[in-house]
């Protein structure tokens, strides 16, 4: 038993809240336990210079925490001058798994610009604004499928993130909360497709090792909440989820 | 009648929801028609170095929107890597603001760090941060006195702030929304006590003038918004709002 | 009396050198008591990106102090790689000071830069800065006209600026000096045009409040001053002084 | 066949030269191929402020990359002021990959500064990194033994780095150089002990997600290429390999 | 016969005005032909840290022009947020001619901080700079000596610059205004002793190459050029000057 | 004799090796004793925005040392966020010497970046690096003589840099290492042609003053190590030396 009572396969409860901000063409809180992110999608028409004349689209991300979003208050990047490595990792993450289900191309030479920003953190920031952010964007293509200013849905999987681990006690857990996540050994993140195909694996055992039996376990049970998520996600996106899949994302078309 | 049928005189709808976040000290999310802030107060056990050995705290404050709070997305400051002129302006009112009606002596050598971080921008981001800002911080030092670390509430009096404005066709109005704000030939913030004595007056016309009369009927307009603002904060703080004015800062005390 | 034998109501004497610095299409040096600063103002042939295709110009100010202007010496703002929070706020007043008495079409798609660097400070830097920067881009205004580059005198009305204050005997004075202003209870900057309308009020009380009643006092100190003020100003100016007005600022031409 | 001749599992030639710059405690260039990184070991004999007082010492490390390591001239960090998230990215996996097989309380309050700076640049460059600072660490901790200020070699096992991937027809590939790099569907970065355990593994599909199948292949091929890697840091070592080991890294000792 | 009817071998008229400004310990404003410069030293009593323990003094200088001092408007350094190469060498120059003069353990660990800011420019901005904060760090140390901080003068000889160069018919040239030097082949800036000794040559010929009699001819001018740049700091400096050189900096006291 | 058997007058060991980096259009390694600089040629197909439409080239050089060239380790420039002002001087220096013996008009509006990358430090780097960029240069140009982008070779002369300096004891010498320069009263860089003509010459005695004599006696030192730079530089460049100075410089080309 873990000491919030879960078993160790089991995701803490979800609550995907759709239009949570109103300006954004897609918004979101996603909760995760006590973790809370607003994942918002903004379009822009226009890509960054190294995209431009590619008849593609382009998706970035930003991610950052509110100062007090932890328990200790951190200081505020904007006030530091600068992003540190931390935040640009998961940035860079949050960006590229999106990149990774979306057909560019379908998206003409448009910007979606993916903030994710954690108001409080309890553990799986990251995994929880890649789950968030991936509805937020679904939402944000429905809005231009919807005014017509595109003509397919660019979604081609559906996709979402979890962290696994393993406990000092050697269990292999599911979904570790901050306090699981100090203690762990291993600490692993996976972002995975619908149809269970890896889009990306950041395992790190830094103050450890880990054999080859471990990670197997720890993809088990990735593999089984990446399930739960995905349930999550089509319940909030309703119908704008049956769209997704209608391209396909093909090698010729990546950046 | 105003776009939003509210009379002239009328503010937009307030929620002060305590409690908001659950790691600071105080915490409240204020929302004043579709202005969403997250005002968050923490508690640091030191000063900065320029306030070291004078027995006194010290209370600073940083406000911040999230990129997609507007209607248009801006860009973050810290990919910026710097705070802009608007930004620092704001910030030092608030923490102005804060320190005008808190004995700083009575808070030891500690730093109380208020964070405004606005979610959605609707018109009068920075009079809403202060007015919520006001509460978490109270809410903050009642954990203090409540866990036997200060003795006595060092906030001598209640405080809010509010805009007021002239419209184009000359309307004085209490409360300016985007749209009102965006049209408005004057705009002007006002922080004022509970006992409605000015704390900071910020007017300016830089698109057109104003007359010493109009100036008259706005701050009327501005003393009869603060006293619903101070209803709403006295109702949310409950008994804790009961020992604000216990103590009494004066001249000898100030920075 | 005042430690300088001043009356509560009076100005320090008021001197300012035109054509101070050979380079640029306005520059004056204004000296108020021991400040003195100064005011540069410089044609720029084009306007910042957001002014583009506007047929308007735009008129933006810089402010700074050398670093033995004051008796302890700062911290260069270019070796600190930034620029504090206090300068921002007076460059951009001084800016929206400088913008609400020009018709910006008249000017066409030109930039007016105006630099007020401060040489020795004793108070009152940022309205003195004000005060001369308004003679200076009148001179600036009148080479155009001189050369045939625009036709029309673009400023509209008189300008200036001046600080009031409550001692901490509860007198309302004008005009402080360094020694005073960090004594006082309220500092407030007041920008007028020559009819005594107010473009610009910013008073606080950071370590006091002050009151309706002590407000007016202040207001009327500073309209008094203001006479003062626009009469140096008209004798420096000569002719050039006679074609202000001759265009007027409407609101649809303001940005 | 692989376009330089190679099979599948097949290394690229490496050799690594101890001594290179003669300054630091431990220097070495590895060359991959066509890929050369010069590791410089450094030890300083304090620690960063986060791990004061702990009696433990701090392993960090910095990548570079010459300007014209690549085809194209890249902008110097130094001259844009800052360092790009891949950058960032870079050197944190090597500084965690390091600290994973070391035992920080060995060596006291010390860093150890490791800089990875490519002069040539042909895939594989963040490996390279690792495999080659792997090296240049335990020389640099044998000058330390050497002159009596260490008392045991704080290394606990052998450590190396290799890319695998799937190329563009779906066969696995050990080590893939530039070429193979820019056209492979997966990369995924393997930091493996001498031991066979996992230390890291960050495997990305950006334009493409991969099976459980594939991930299999890939770390069977990355297991192969670490024996080989660490049999030739075993040789540069010669007698310095023997006292790897002689201490365990604990979970207590880890930061 | 030059432009502005000057003999080849003749110094622009030269004004030092001392006590220009009134904080700083020492101040002048020195007026070579149009080009115009606040030189203010100011003394800390502390030294920066790579000088504490010594028991010795440090001088440091910085430099800036003012926007407009140019006939263009340059962008000012801390709204750029950085400083350029060319002031970076202008003010290692200055701090490195000042110390060369200066017997830095009399001083005991004080630093000078001598800012020298343009207001105008026509030329020989950083050798005017030189000459005058020669006389502004006399004067503050002659403070230091009647207010007996410090026991010996410490400047142990009279020190002045200027510039050299060849004009486009091959003429060597004394004090080059702007215009002179925007022609000139070479560009040479000479700091001598009071007694002809060198403490800095910088001579380049970017456009051109100059050969060793084009070199002697320049060093010869400059010669003459600086007996009477002493002159001038010698009747202003009046009984100070009398008292440089009762101290001598020997080789252990430099740094 | 020196404390490494040399003459007053030997330069140390010199060797340029050609071809060291494969992707520069021109590189090489130049070592001068334990001094060792990679200097790499890049040719970019554009020019600056302040050069544009002139029809020219443009050369601009770039300086780093590895942060443990030296004996104590430097913190890395890019981790800083900004270049020093001792960096700057040096690559200023670099490009201005170089741009001194190219005729920029033959190389069209292209730019070659010149970096000099510095792996191990034992003075005298910054002779070294033009040394060694004045043939990497070549072989860049020659390359594109080789493709035919240009029709002649763009350098006019050869061109070296060499340190002298005065011992302690009053004996000038030639080519300082690490050790002697550290020692040294006087520090002379001085850049010339293979005729013998000057380039630039920055001398400074910072901790002391030197003569005239002594001036004489350093250049003679230069010229001589001068002429055997220019022979090692001959030999490595082979046929490509030969065209050389095929096109001249004139004044109306330079910028």
């Amino acid at each position: 038993m873990r000491h919030d009572q879960r078993d160790y396969n089991e995701l803490r409860p979800i609550t995907i809240t759709p239009g949570y901000i109103k300006h954004p063409e897609g918004s979101v809180m996603i909760e995760c336990g006590d973790t809370k992110v607003i994942c918002n999608a903004s379009i822009e028409d226009r890509v960054p210079p190294f995209m431009r004349g590619q008849k593609k689209g382009w998706i970035t991300a930003e991610y950052a925490m509110l100062p007090r979003a932890t328990q200790q208050r951190n200081v505020r990047e904007s006030s530091k001058g600068k992003v540190s490595g931390r935040t640009m990792e998961i940035q860079r993450l949050i960006g590229r798994a999106l990149r990774s289900v979306v057909d560019l191309k379908q998206i003409g030479e448009r910007t979606v610009w993916v903030d994710c920003d954690v108001l409080q953190a309890d553990g799986g920031t990251r995994t929880a604004s890649i789950t968030g952010a991936f509805v937020a964007v679904v939402l944000a293509f429905d809005k231009l499928l919807q005014n017509g200013t595109i003509k397919k849905m660019p979604v081609t999987e559906f996709m979402a993130a979890v962290s696994v681990g393993i406990a000092p006690d050697g269990t292999a857990l599911l979904d570790l909360d901050y306090e699981e996540d100090s203690e762990a050994a291993v600490d692993m993140n996976i972002v995975m497709t619908g149809a269970n195909e890896f889009i990306e694996i950041q395992g790190t055992g830094e103050e450890a090792t880990f054999t080859g039996g471990q990670l197997q376990t720890m993809l088990g049970l990735a593999e089984n909440g990446m399930q739960e998520l995905n349930a999550v996600q089509k319940t909030i996106l309703g119908t704008s989820a049956e769209r997704i899949g209608e391209t396909k994302q093909t090698k010729e078309d990546t950046p």
